[in-house]
C-alpha cells in the first residue's frame, strides 16, 4: 500500500467511487504491500485506538462510538495476533485490512475511524511507532556486544600483543586494549540509535492527507498518548518526512561498518598464520569437501552484511531524491529497506555477541609473534629522554633497524656497543627497553595502553553500559 | 549456506566430522540459506545430474552408479517440484538438502555425487544456470515494453507536441519521436543483458573448493551439457568470481534508471497542468481521503523502485570490496540483491508496459498547450538560411522575445514590420515560420522528428525488435 | 599524506632510515597528498602550537622551547598564510611542510615537536578542527536559506495555491504553507550539523601512532585549548575513527536530498504549465541554440548536486568497509569526499537562498490553475458533519466526481439536486463548499494549512531560526 | 557548463538577449565549469571542425567559410595547446571559450559555426570521443597491470603455497596459480572496456538542442571522421543519454573492486605473520614516529580507491534517477565523476602493476607455513579412489583431525595403523599422500593447479595478452 493510495482494486471501496474498470492484473502485485506491511498491525491498532480518542475528544465520535471502536480495534487485534494468515487476505494493506476487520466486528461503525484522516499520516505514525521501538530493540542487543567486548578485555588484561598499524606490527598494547577498541564505536552507535528515536518521536497524525486536520483534534495529547515527544509542525512536511528512516538505515550501515571491522580483526586472528585468538566452535564451520576446514564463517557473514546494510541506505536515498513536494507513492518503498536493516541487526548483534563471547586469546601464539622492532619508538624515545631532539632519533634507530636485517642480528641482540656507535647517547641500559611489559606500561596518558590507563578505561566503559542497560530495560519493559 | 561452508550444525554429516560442540543457536539463523537458495533447486539438480555424468566419463562412477544417480536426482526433483515445503527442512541450503533427500533416495550411493565438487564450486554453477535464464526472462520483458512503446509512437504519429529541455519548452517535436526516446535505452539495456549472459556462460564446475579437481572430468563436455559456451581458466578465479552478477545488478540498476525517466515523464504529462498524457484508471489508484484523486501510481513506484535496483548494486560492490582471494562465506550475501533485482524487474517491466499501452495522448490539451516561443530557433534559423551568422540571428530572436513579453504580444502576433525593425533581413513571410508541422518537418536530419525521419526511425525500431524477439523466442522455449 | 606514513620519498629524513632505494617514481604521485591536505595549514598550527605547549607541561620541553617553537609556528603561518605557492612544494603532506618550514625557522629545535606524536593523531586532531569549522560554517549558510524560506512564506499568506499527492492537486493550501514545508526539514539538518560538531569534538591528539602518548601530556587541558569538548578514550580507535566525518557526509546527503526536492518544486512550479512561480533572471540561464529559453538552471544544478553528495557519503563507506583496527593508508582517502561536501554546499547553499529569496508567486496562474475537484475532501466532511460515516461519504464524493466528468460539468456547478439525488444529507447549502479560503481557513489544527495554523508556524519559524543564528554567529566570531 | 545552457552572464552575447538583469553573483560559480570541462578543447576542436566541413556539405556554409573556419580552429588549438591560462578565461564553458577565441581569428564568421548545432549534441560529442580515447588508454595500462602478474606467475611456477578460503588454508596450490588468479578478472575489465569504447561510438552530433537538425548535414559522414561506428537514432535520446558514462564509471569500479582484492592478499601475504611476499622499497613507505615501518602503502591506498570509484558511479546514478526526458542541466555533473575516475585509474594502474613487478616470493617462509593438514582433502581422495564415498571419506578424516589436534600429533605423523584404526581401507602408504608436489599435481583439471595445467593456462593468458596488446597498441596510436 500506501498514502493517500489505493487498495486492491475496483472492488474495493476505500477509492472505487470515481473509478470505471478494474486494476489491470499486472498493477495489482505492484500495489499489494500487505505482504511487507502486515507486521505494522499492533502499530496500525495502537494509532487507530488513539486515534479513535482524538475523534471522540473532538466531538466528531460520541464515546459510546469511541468505546465501540476501540474496543472493536481490541477484538481486531486479538485475532491478529493468533496466527492471522495474511497470505490469504484480500487486502492491499495492513491499514485496509484492519479496517476490514474492524467493519466485521462493528459494522458501519468501522467507516468513522477513518474522518479527518489520511493512509498518509497513519502510515507514517505507524511506522514511527514500530521504529522507535524497534532502535531499542536493536540498544539493547548491542549493549550485550558492549558486554562480551568487555569481558574479552578482561580476558585479556595481560596479554601484551603487537598493535597493528598498515597490518603492520607498530607498538605493544594490552589485549584488553585491542578488545576495548570497537567497544567505543558501538557506544557512539547506541547514541545514534538513540537520537533516531528522537527524531522518530514527532507525531505525524493529524496532518491528514496533505493539508490539516479540519477537526478540532488535539494532536498534543495524541503525541502523549502514542510516546511521541512532540508533533509536527507543518502538514505536508508531516506526511512525506522520512529523515528518521533514513537516519535509521545510516545508523545501521555505520554499525554494519564497526561489525564489518571487528569481523576482519577476528578472521584474521583467527587464522593459523596469526593465531592469536581462537573462536568457539559454536561459531565456526567447516567444509563439505576439505575435512580439516573450521572457518570464521560467523565473521565472514558480519562482514559480508555490511553491504546490505550500505544498499539499504543507497535504496531510501536514491527514492528520496527529487522528489516534489507531497506524498508520493515512491515512499511506500521505505519498508523493504528499513525492515530488512532492522531485522538484520537483530539476527547479528546476537550472534557477534555470542562469537566474542566465545573468543579466546591464545598466548603462546601471540608472545611468539611479538617481534622486538615493535620497539623501535621506545628506542627513539630512550634517545628523545637523553635530550636527542626527536627526529633524530627517529633517523638513528631506522638506521639501527636497517643493520639489524643486513646482518641478520635481532635488535635485541645487537650489543649496546653497536648502538652507541650509531650514536652516542646510548648507554649500557639501553637493551632494558626491550622488555614488553615495561614498553606498554610506558604509555599511561589517558586512552593509552598502560594496564593503569586501561583500567581507568575500563571503569567508564562498565559505567556508561550499565547507563545505557538502565535505558534500555526501561525501554524494553515498554515493548509488545 | 554457501561455499565450502556449513550446513546445519553438529548433526549434519557434511562437516561434523572435527568439531566437538554443536552450533550455538544464535548463528544457526544466519548460518542457514534454504530459505533464500531454494529456488535453486532445478538448477542444482541439473549441475548434479551432469555432474554425475562427468564422475562417469573420468572413471569415477561405474555406468551403473550414474544412471541410479540420476535417476535418483529425478525422483528428488520430482519430489521438490510438488509443493515441498521447504520452510518445513532442517537443512541449511539447497545443496544440503538435495543430497539428503538423494540419499532417501538411493542410499549410500549418494554419498558418492560429491566426490571432487566442493560447494563453492557448485553454488557458483547453480547460480550461473539460474542468472542465464533470469536474463533471457528479463530480455523477454523488455521486449513488451519496447512494443508498447512502438505502439505509443504509432498513436502519436500526427501529434505535434512541445519537446521539453530544462523542462522548458524548447522545440515542437511529434508525439511519436517522444515515444521513441526510451525505446533505444531499453534496447542498449537488452544489448547488456545478452552481455550478463554471455559473461555469466563460462563454467565454473570441476575447479573444485579452490584448487581444481584430481579426477579427469571433461570440463568442456561438462560445459556443453549445461549450455555454458566456455570454461573457468583459473579454479581460484572461479570460485569466488561475481563479476557477472555484479553485471546484472548494474543492467538491473541502468534499466531502473530508463525506466525512472518513462515514470517521470507519465507523472508529468498526466498531470492537471500538463494533461498530455491519460493513464488507463486500470493503472491508477485513488485515495482513501480525498474522493477525486486518480493517482499515477504505477508511475511512482516505478520510479521508486529505481531505488532498490540502485542499492542491491551497492550491496554487492560494499561486499566484495576489499575480501582477499579465494572462496569467503560474505559471498553468501550475493544472492539476496539478485533475486531481488530480477524479481522487481519481473513484477515492474509488465506493469510498465501495460501502463504503456494503455496510455492516450489527449491532443486537445497538448495543442493547447503549444507556446509560439516554441519556434524561436526557427526564426532564427530564418535569419540564417538569409545568410545572417547562427550568433546575430540568435541575438536577435532573443531581443524579439523580450519585445514581446514586455509588450504582452506573442511572438506570432508581432506584425512583420516589427520582426523588420529588429533586423533587415526579416521578410513579410515571416509570420510563416508559425506553423508548427512545417517546424517539425524541418528537422528532417537522421534521428530528427520530422515525420520521414521519424517512420525511418520505426521502421529500425520494428526490425530490430523482431530480431530481440526472434532471440527472445528461442531462448524462452528453453526456459523451464 | 597521512597516517603514520610517508613523506616525499627516500630523500626525506622523517622515514627514510630503514629504507634503501628511492621511492618509485609511479609511487610517487599516489604518495602526495599535498594538494588536497595543504588547505589544513591554519590547523596543524593550532594543533602543533598546542601540542608544544602540552610537552611543556609534561617537562619534555622547556619553557623556552615551547617559546620559540610556538613563535617559530606563528612565523610558519605567517609565510602559509601570504600565497604560499603549495604546488611548488616539495612535501608530501601538509605536516611535513609545516614542520620542514619550522625547521627553516627554528633549526633542530624543529626536530622536537614531534615527539610523542605521529601523524596519525596529528591529522585526525587536524580534520576534527576543520570539520567543526566547517560545519559552523555550514550551519550559517542554512540559515541564510531558512531566512529565504520565511521570508517567500511572507510573500505566499494570501496565496492559496493547490497542495499536491502524486503530483496530482489534492487539497487547496496557502502558498506560506508551501513555502514553510522544507524549512522543518532543513532545520533538522542544522541539528545534524550541531550533532557532527559534537562528534568532532572529541580529541583524538595524545594518542600517539596507536597505543597512547608516553610522555606525561595533559590531554584534558590540550582539549580545553583546542576547543574540544572531550578527550577519546582508546587510543587504537582515536586514530583510526572518521565516524564524524561519514556523519558530516551523511549530514550532506541528507542536505542534497531536502535541496533536490525544493529544487524539483522549482522546476515544476516554474514551468509553462505550472507557471506558479517566477524565479529571477539571476538566477535563471538561456540557451545558446533556442534564443527564447529561459532556464531555471539553479534549481538543476541543485538537484544534480545531490549526486555528488550521495557519491561521497557511499565513497567513505566503501573505504571503511572491511578495515582492520589500526590505521590503515586506506584512510588518507576521507578527505576527498569531505572537502568535496562541504565545498559543495559553501557554494551551492547561498544560491539556493539566492534563488528562493528572488522566487515570486505569480497569482494568476495559480488561482487559475485551482480545480473545484480539490475541495472533494471537503464535500466529503460536510457529510461527515451531517452524521455520514466518512466510508460512505468518501464513496458519495467519488460517485459525483465520476458524474462531474461523464457530463463534462464541474463540480460546483452541478445543481445542489444533483447532489441530494447522490446522497439525501445534502442541503442547499452544499454548493458553499465551493470557497478556497473557507476550504483552507478549515484545516486549523496545529500544523495545518488555515491562516492561523500558519501563522503560529511562522512564529514558531522565526523564534527557532532566530536561536540557531544566536548560535551562528557566536560560532562565526570564532571562524577564522 | 553545458546542455543548451547557459555562458558566463549577462554580457556574454550566446543567450543574452532575452534577459535583462545580470547573472546574480552567487549563481556565476555553479553555472562555471571552464575549470572542469576545459580538458575537453581537443575533442571540441575536433568535433567543431567535422562541423564546420558537414556545415559545407550542407551547403550552409561555402568551402571557403568551411576552410576559414576550420583553419581558425587549428590556430586556436595551437594556442590553447601552448600553455593557455584557463584559470583567467571569462568563459563559462570550453564551448564558449573555443568560440570566443575562433572569433578571435576569423570575425563574425566564427558566428556561423554554431549553426544547427546546440551545446547539447557538442558538449555529448565530445565527451564520448574523450571516453573512447580514455577507454583506450586504461586498456593500455591494464594491459601492464596483466604483463605482471603474468611474470610474477612465472616466478612463481615452482612455490608450492597454501591456497586459502576463508582465509584459513584450505589446499596446496602454485604460487603461479595464485599470482594468475586476478589476471583473468582485469581481462574481463579490458573487455568491458572495449564495450565502453563501443557503446560510447556512437555519434549524437546532429541532434540539435533535441528535435534534430534542419539542414541536411550527412551525418554518417560525420561519424565517419570523427570515429564514430554508428549514429544515434532519436535525438532525443542523443542529447541525454549518459548510458557510456555509466559504463565507463562501472567498469571503473570493478576494476577498483579487483585491485582491492589484489591489494588484500599483498597486505596479507606481506605481513609479518604471513610473509609469503616481500614488495620492493620503492613501494613501501614508514613512519612518522616509528621507525621501525615499512608499510604497504601502495596496496592500502589502491584499497582505498575503490572507494571513490563505487562512489563515482553512485553520483551519477543519482544524478540520472528520476530526471525527466530532455536535456536537464544536472548532467552537467557527469564530468566530475568521470573525470576523476579515470584519472585514479591512470595514476593507480601503472603504481599497482610497478608493485606486482616488484614483488617477491619468500619461499622459506611460505614453505614453513604450509600445514600438512592442507592434505585433508588428498587423504579423503585416497579413500574415494579405494572406493569409499566421498561423503564417508569426509567424515573419517575429520575424525582423523580431531585426533591429530586432541593428541597434538601432526596428521603426518600419526601412525599408518592409527589411520588404519579409523578406517580399514587406509593402508600403509597412506602417509605418501604427504608430499605437497604431488598434491598439486593431481589437480590437472583445466584450470586447476597442477604444473601442466598452470602452464597451459600461463600460455592462454599469454596469446590473449598478446591480442589485447596488439588491438591497444594500434588505438594509442590514435591517441592525441
Amino acid at each position: 500500500m500506501t498514502g493517500d493510495g489505493p487498495t486492491e482494486g475496483p472492488s474495493n471501496s476505500l477509492w472505487g467511487g470515481r473509478f470505471e474498470g478494474g486494476m489491470d492484473p499486472r498493477m495489482v502485485p505492484l500495489n499489494l504491500s500487505l505482504d511487507v506491511d502486515h507486521r505494522l498491525w499492533p502499530e496500525d491498532i495502537r494509532g487507530s485506538k488513539a486515534w479513535a480518542a482524538a475523534l471522540g475528544g473532538a466531538g466528531v465520535l460520541t464515546e459510546e462510538e469511541v468505546a465501540s471502536i476501540r474496543s472493536g480495534l481490541d477484538a481486531v487485534a486479538a485475532r491478529l495476533a493468533d496466527g492471522f494468515d495474511f497470505r490469504g487476505a484480500p487486502d492491499e494493506d495492513i491499514h485496509s485490512l484492519v479496517e476490514r476487520l474492524l467493519g466485521e466486528e462493528i459494522e458501519s461503525l468501522a467507516g468513522k475511524l477513518h474522518t479527518g484522516r489520511s493512509r498518509n499520516d497513519q502510515v507514517a505514525t505507524d511506522l514511527r511507532l514500530w521504529g522507535m521501538d524497534a532502535c531499542r530493540a536493536l540498544i539493547a542487543r548491542l549493549t550485550e556486544v558492549l558486554g562480551a567486548l568487555l569481558r574479552l578485555a578482561d580476558r585479556g588484561r595481560n596479554v601484551v600483543m603487537p598493535g597493528y598499524t598498515h597490518l603492520q606490527q607498530g607498538q605493544p598494547i594490552l589485549g584488553a586494549h585491542w578488545a576495548l577498541s570497537p567497544f567505543w564505536p558501538l557506544l557512539r552507535d547506541v547514541e545514534a540509535l538513540e537520537r533516531v528515536i528522537e527524531s522518530a518521536g514527532v507525531l505525524p497524525l493529524g496532518s491528514g492527507a496533505l493539508a490539516g486536520c479540519p477537526f478540532p483534534v488535539d494532536r498534543e495529547a495524541l503525541a502523549a498518548e502514542l510516546g511521541f515527544h512532540a508533533v509536527t509542525e507543518n502538514s505536508l512536511d508531516a506526511i512525506s518526512d522520512r529523515d528518521w528512516v533514513l537516519d535509521l538505515l545510516y545508523a545501521g550501515m555505520r554499525i554494519g561498518l564497526h561489525l564489518s571491522r571487528i569481523a576482519e580483526d577476528l578472521v584474521l586472528f583467527g587464522s593459523r598464520e596469526f593465531g592469536f585468538v581462537r573462536l568457539s566452535d559454536g561459531f565456526s564451520t567447516g567444509s563439505s569437501l576439505m575435512p580439516q576446514k573450521r572457518n570464521p564463517d560467523l565473521a565472514e557473514l558480519t562482514r559480508g552484511k555490511s553491504g546490505r546494510l550500505t544498499g539499504n541506505l543507497v535504496t531510501l536515498a536514491t527514492i528520496l531524491k527529487g522528489l516534489p513536494t507531497g506524498y508520493n507513492r515512491d515512499l511506500q518503498e521505505d519498508k523493504p529497506p528499513v525492515f530488512d536493516t532492522v531485522d538484520t541487526l537483530r539476527t547479528l548483534l546476537p550472534a557477534v555477541a555470542g562469537a566474542i563471547e566465545g573468543a579466546e586469546f591464545v598466548p603462546e601464539r601471540i608472545r611468539a609473534a611479538l617481534d622486538p622492532q615493535l620497539l623501535a619508538t621506545d628506542l627513539a624515545d630512550y634517545l628523545v629522554k637523553r635530550g636527542v631532539p626527536f627526529r633524530e632519533s627517529h633517523e638513528v634507530i631506522g638506521t639501527l633497524v636497517r643493520i639489524s636485517e643486513v646482518e641478520r642480528i635481532p635488535l635485541h641482540e645487537l650489543p649496546a656497543e653497536r648502538y652507541r656507535e650509531v650514536h652516542p647517547a646510548f648507554e649500557a641500559d639501553v637493551l632494558e627497553v626491550f622488555d614488553w611489559e615495561r614498553s606498554v606500561a610506558s604509555r599511561k596518558s589517558r586512552g593509552g595502553t598502560a594496564p593503569n590507563s586501561v583500567e581507568a578505561q575500563m571503569e567508564r566503559a562498565r559505567k556508561v553500559l550499565a547507563a545505557v542497560q538502565g535505558g534500555a530495560t526501561e525501554r524494553d519493559a515498554s515493548l509488545g
